[in-house]
């Protein structure tokens, strides 16, 4: 079927049911970052591939809002199908809530319960009630997404060793119970699938990135059930988790099963559980309550030491991998031509050669002189930069490990190193020092990370310099390299940071056109040590767990204070030490000259 | 009456009125921060005398809830009144609320609704209803306290003159009827006494500390009404409202006025207005609209050029004072005796000689060594410290003058300069490195308070060491002198810091039975020029407007670096140049002495 046959098969369906306009937004059921070809409903009814984006189909118009990121894409894949690009980036562009309510005095919006969370879908209610419109929850592409649409993924689910998770699902099961008792609760219904593989001490392959299985959950005081596809369970991992009074049941039962839950409270995060689930249960005989973010997010955040040791060793596998792929960038790489993507492509081989790897943690993100400008820059084949000249790199990559998840930037020079501009040098040594200033932190606890991402961002500041992304988000635990509730931002956040919890520490400066430069360690929550005349509190810092060498060479050391280089020194000692007995004589002696002390 | 006759009649009414209990808070219908004894309730049916507490009356029991601080003073003062003591900082005292759900299964209890903000009238409202108890507003005082209640402040209403507001009512109210129609609104009730008086360019004698009249004020599309007693106006300024679109009526004529308002939205600061305001808005013929803060909130909180500029001289008028004050402390004050108070009082004596002097701008707190460290201390005649031998003073005061509002704390050392204990040196200098990187801060445009607090707390929190109070509070302009909507803490707070607020920068150390210090300037958020190299956002920065020099005695230099102390001399050089040529050549030579410069 071509868009425009898909586009009236759906304009008959909003017809027969009354519908003035249908949504489809680029989301999936489990607020996933990497969503699964099944639920890629946006791109089935617009033609448009990109990750970002929202349709609205109504009787005469087809319309995609999408951000500046992807405008030529989305005009590119547009063409043809009718389907107009609407500009959400720009300043006169209306919100697709906008949009309807100025086009319709009245009338009904039709969308998939499934595809928004209740706090969305709630959001979307008020605001088109405000202009006379009303919402009506329905699928109208499963009935005519029939031919060729991918199943729902299909791998195997494996057990993630208590070892590794260092909590068994016992005891998970016993603080997910204790929390609903303090909200009064004796259910929860879970939908991220991070929240599944932590609760549950369970992992897969069902979408990239994130070693994740597809499935619902629901929690009550004596029973949890997963449901999910059966066929992905074996007859051994089956019995383990019944071992551990977890029952199985299909994927799609979860709908029936919460219409007929009888329970004092269901507590469900209204950011993370979808409409659909919201309006399956059943409130004559279930209290709901919405609770954002829920005790598993909370819970999830806080690393135990099983899991902070097994950070601790994947980091060091994840350096010597860096290591090899920085040193092979230096004295081979550039005797063959090069570009982005095969740069990206040689250290996910480096990577792959490390103990427990199993993926990557998100799309690597190579990015040479202006395109590492480019944010959320990702190389395409055809499209990407050659790797020629004098030149800086901005790679931002990470690995999945069964032992832990990693996620490191790193800003390179490649080339002559006499030719480095000075304003590169500046711009390097400014997101440095905020880079040290906020690994050096210490605070009470409570603190939010809004009050501490000023400790990044000061020192550009200064010079009315900024970056457009946060400075630093959680990371899970063999699992999404994303994670919440607590994160560092200049945005609100009530969330406390909590000890355990694991921030990247990346602030940036870009210059369009020109270089991009980030600096990106992770960290993690650790108790400070009290000073001899502390009054008392209780005091958290950060223990810096990534291990890979900054580019000296991009210091401008007029602008370090004596307190930054002895930092810069103390940490380059500390990879040394912890990674070169990994390594052999050739790659030691590199490293061992990269983590040379440098002098004011 | 005795104290107990007093509750033997309230206890009469509310039985006749079938209520449980009855709450008695501390407040006044204006959300005062200084109250008229009129609306000392509390204090009236207690007998406790103390600035903040709450009152429960039941049948036959009758509760004081109040801090810390009362303790000792509500033991002292409720004996023999029957009055219990509910000691609410202690971690096991229950609140209010939590006391009447715990002690009646059902029932309703009263409350006066002008004691009650609407938000915190709603919180209660909810709160009791979940323990199935039910509010009823009424005010069950006024018919008992009929013999010797203070009157309500009496005293002459003045125009504040345009040169020194620096705006006009006229274009104050069309900025606020802009504001209203933004929110679809055509009239808004206004209950706070800041905001009145900076609305429409008057002030009073009715309340300490703080200049204003006691009235209400409604603002419509096309009228302007000031509710408040009429003989509070002589025929001059009546003439002089009327001219400017201001038709004057009785204080208490507001309720049935709103009770006959048709309005589309009547727009009002949750907040900041009072209940029994909000009961009198009749919902059938006007929409109440609660937004919180208000926009004269805001308004106020941005000063103009005008305003500021009188900021300045007022600060130069208060450095005088305050150089004076401290040129006699350190030599003639101690020829004779001399206490907290008597050096209060004579501080008040250089403010009240200054020009434009009207009043304090809050209580003068002079804590002598431990009483340094009790954040809220007020010295009472008869239990204050003598100032004796060698120690350290903190002295937190301020002045009201008709062109602006100042607050300043200075910590400094009396006696001999040998006997100054190490710690007190490392502890100054912690608050003034903390004090001076707030003060030198840069940042964008829609930057909170809550982000920028960190940078006074660094240094201190490295060592474990924190302060129990914010850092920084919004100032009026001839007018309250803690002012919302923004200000620096570590609390979260929505509002972005804006172009013209006023802050204090106060962190400070408290060592409980030994010493308190802080530090505090007042500051103006200005632009900040952007530098060559900017990514092109809007900058502020602070301008430090308080003109007075720190205690270099008590400076560690050993923990200063060159960039702070670069601050310090480029600052004391400010202090000298701006207020030297207002001194005899005395004080001249006394204060280039404190004000030459350090060096590392």
């Amino acid at each position: 079927m071509a868009i425009r046959e898909r586009l009236s098969a759906l304009r008959a369906l909003m017809k027969d049911n009354g519908l003035s306009a249908y949504i489809v937004p680029g989301t999936d059921p489990h607020a996933s970052e990497y969503m699964a070809p099944h639920w890629m409903e946006m791109s089935w009814i617009t033609g448009f591939l990109g990750e970002t984006g929202t349709a609205v189909i109504t009787a005469d118009r087809a319309l995609l809002w999408t951000d500046s990121r992807y405008y030529l894409q989305a005009e590119a894949e547009l063409k043809g199908t009718t389907v107009e690009l609407m500009r959400e980036s720009d300043i006169d562009c209306p919100t697709i809530s906008e949009w309807l309510k100025s086009s319709y005095e009245e009338g009904v919006v039709g969308v998939n319960p499934e595809m928004y969370s209740v706090n969305g879908f709630n959001k979307l209610r008020d605001e088109l009630a405000d202009g006379g419109l009303g919402v009506k929850s329905i699928d109208l592409i499963r009935p005519i997404w029939t031919e060729n649409r991918p199943e729902i993924p299909m791998t195997a689910l494996y057990e993630y060793e208590d070892r590794y998770a260092g909590e068994s699902v016992a005891s998970k099961l016993s603080r997910v119970r204790a929390a609903l008792a303090e909200r009064r609760c004796d259910a929860a219904v879970v939908a991220e699938l991070d929240e599944i593989g932590w609760l549950l001490n369970i992992r897969g392959r069902d979408v990239d990135y994130t070693p994740c299985v597809i499935a619902y959950a629901v929690v009550e005081k004596e029973a949890c059930t997963l449901f999910i596809n059966e066929q992905k369970v074996d007859a051994v991992n089956a019995a383990k988790l019944a071992a551990k009074g977890v029952t199985l049941r299909g994927y799609e039962e979860v709908f029936p099963y919460l219409n007929n839950l009888h329970a004092t409270g269901v507590l469900f995060d209204g950011n993370r559980v979808n409409e659909a689930l919201y309006e399956a249960i059943n409130p004559a005989i279930s209290r709901k309550v919405n609770v954002s973010p829920s005790p598993l997010q909370v819970m999830m955040s806080v690393k135990n030491e099983a899991e902070l040791d097994g950070e601790r060793e994947a980091m060091k596998v994840d350096a010597v991998a860096l290591t090899r792929f920085f040193k092979w960038l230096e004295e081979e790489a550039l005797q063959t031509p090069q570009t982005e993507i095969t740069l990206a492509d040689k250290l996910h081989e480096f990577r792959a050669m490390g103990k427990n790897f199993t993926d990557e943690s998100f799309g690597t993100i190579a990015g040479w002189n202006a395109n590492g400008a480019i944010v959320h820059y990702h190389a395409e084949p055809g499209q990407c930069a050659k790797i020629e000249g004098n030149g800086v790199l901005l790679l931002d990559s990470g690995g999945q490990y069964l032992d832990g998840t990693t996620d490191i930037t790193r800003t390179v020079w490649v080339g002559d190193e006499n030719a480095i501009p000075e304003q590169l040098k500046h711009d390097f040594t400014l997101v440095l020092k905020g880079h040290i200033a906020l690994a050096k932190a210490r605070f009470p606890k409570g603190t939010r990370g809004n009050q501490l991402d000023v400790l990044a961002h000061q020192y550009m500041w200064q010079e009315g310099i900024t970056y457009g992304h946060g400075t630093g988000h959680g990371v899970g635990h063999f699992m999404g390299c994303h994670e919440g509730p607590a994160n560092i931002r200049t945005d609100n956040n009530t969330n406390p940071i909590r000890e355990g919890n694991v921030f990247s520490d990346e602030p940036g400066i870009y210059r369009a056109g020109e270089y991009g430069i980030r600096t990106e360690n992770l960290v993690v929550t650790v108790p400070a040590e009290a000073g001899p005349h502390s009054t008392g509190e209780t005091y958290y810092e950060f223990e810096t767990i990534t291990l890979c060498f900054y580019d000296k060479r991009l210091m401008d050391m007029s602008m370090l204070t004596a307190e930054e280089v002895a930092w810069i020194n103390a940490y380059h000692d500390k990879v040394y030490k912890e990674t070169a007995p990994r390594m052999n004589e050739n790659e030691r002696a590199y490293l061992a000259d990269k983590c040379k002390p440098i002098e004011l």
